[in-house]
């Protein structure tokens, strides 16, 4: 399993300070959607070149133009792009073609989808790398967490590894673990931490103690 | 009726002479979403600066955090700004919040939304300013196109205005003008051509002589 930190409402020069600062203890870095929005692919490109053995997550939450957006992503260093669940079968299977090409990856992103493992079973079927069950950030000050649709989830999946995001912190880690999600997305939980380190590395020990 | 033009697959320069070209010929100055995954808010900042009578329309396609994403947006000088209707009812209430304290406005991209009379009521009832029916890029080739949609629209909007979007040129124009929308997008039937402004004038022209 691997620790993905989410940066999302954040600018370039604190995003590289928090990822120096907490190098060994993420497997992935995240450019959040807020900062592409932001800071556009330039944030994908100096975080490749600050960080050249990490992963990199470029979350545009694609909803249309699959390979066109795709390509820019990974063409501006990213390893895998996500693409909404909500968008047609044609777009994630465009935004596939680009990952092909460049020998990277496409997770699925399935916010705010109501027929999740129906429209799961539909999208495992297009050679996804990555889905992933996310609890909307403006849904979760209702205490909606994403541990039920990561059961769904790996109730249904066949080909593609399961990822979760949204609100994850110390508290939902052991129950989300049990599920052995590929990848665990953790922002603010890490991020709006006075001490980061302290709370990444027992988020990340955790993890890698699960293998 | 107003029209809008959208920059989608663009550098930053290039869009400025584009613009510059068909200064008087638009109402709405689209920074698509190709065009911010690149380029970020700057290109509205830059827009905002060389143009600043013009109307722009960030085209952020929001599925999340609808108040930061939004109100970025606007405070790079963007006067409309889209929210996907694929997303849940709070992150739409969040962007019309941020839209309110701002006084601009939202537009909801219906793009790949199956239930569409029933999403537009529910939508239609959140303040939103515009509801834009739009054939995804990625649909186009297959022949389909918005007005079917747009009819559909139309028949349960109440205080929204329509807005309609997706492979619009001259020869759907005339269809598409019975209906009456709000705004009219227009991408590649005027970015792609060799003579922009001639195709320009005759859109144009259609739509004001229609009101």
């Amino acid at each position: 399993m691997e620790l993905q930190l989410a940066l999302d409402m954040i600018g370039l020069e604190e995003a590289i300070e928090m990822v120096a600062e907490l190098r060994d203890l993420i497997d992935i870095i995240e450019i959040g959607t807020p900062f592409v929005i932001c800071e556009g692919l330039r944030a994908v490109r100096e975080m490749r070149k600050v960080f050249p053995e990490k992963r990199i997550l470029a979350d545009l939450k694609i909803m249309d133009a699959g390979y066109h957006e795709a390509k820019s992503a990974f063409l501006a260093g990213a390893d895998i792009v996500t693409v909404l669940g909500a968008s047609n079968d044609r777009t994630i299977s465009e935004a596939v073609r680009a990952a092909k090409e460049e020998n990277k990856e496409i997770m699925v992103d399935m916010i705010d989808v109501s027929a999740l493992a129906e429209r799961t079973k539909e999208i495992d079927a297009l050679g996804v790398d990555y889905v992933c069950v996310h609890t909307a950030f403006d849904l979760q000050h209702t205490g909606e967490n994403p541990l039920l649709d990561l059961e769904k989830l790996n109730a249904v999946l066949i080909h593609a590894k399961a990822a979760v995001a949204g609100g994850i912190g110390l508290d939902t880690l052991p129950a989300i673990l049990k599920e052995r999600p590929e990848i665990i997305v953790v922002g603010g939980s890490i991020s709006n931490q006075k001490d980061k380190r302290a709370t990444a590395s027992l988020i990340y020990e955790q993890i890698k103690r699960e293998g």
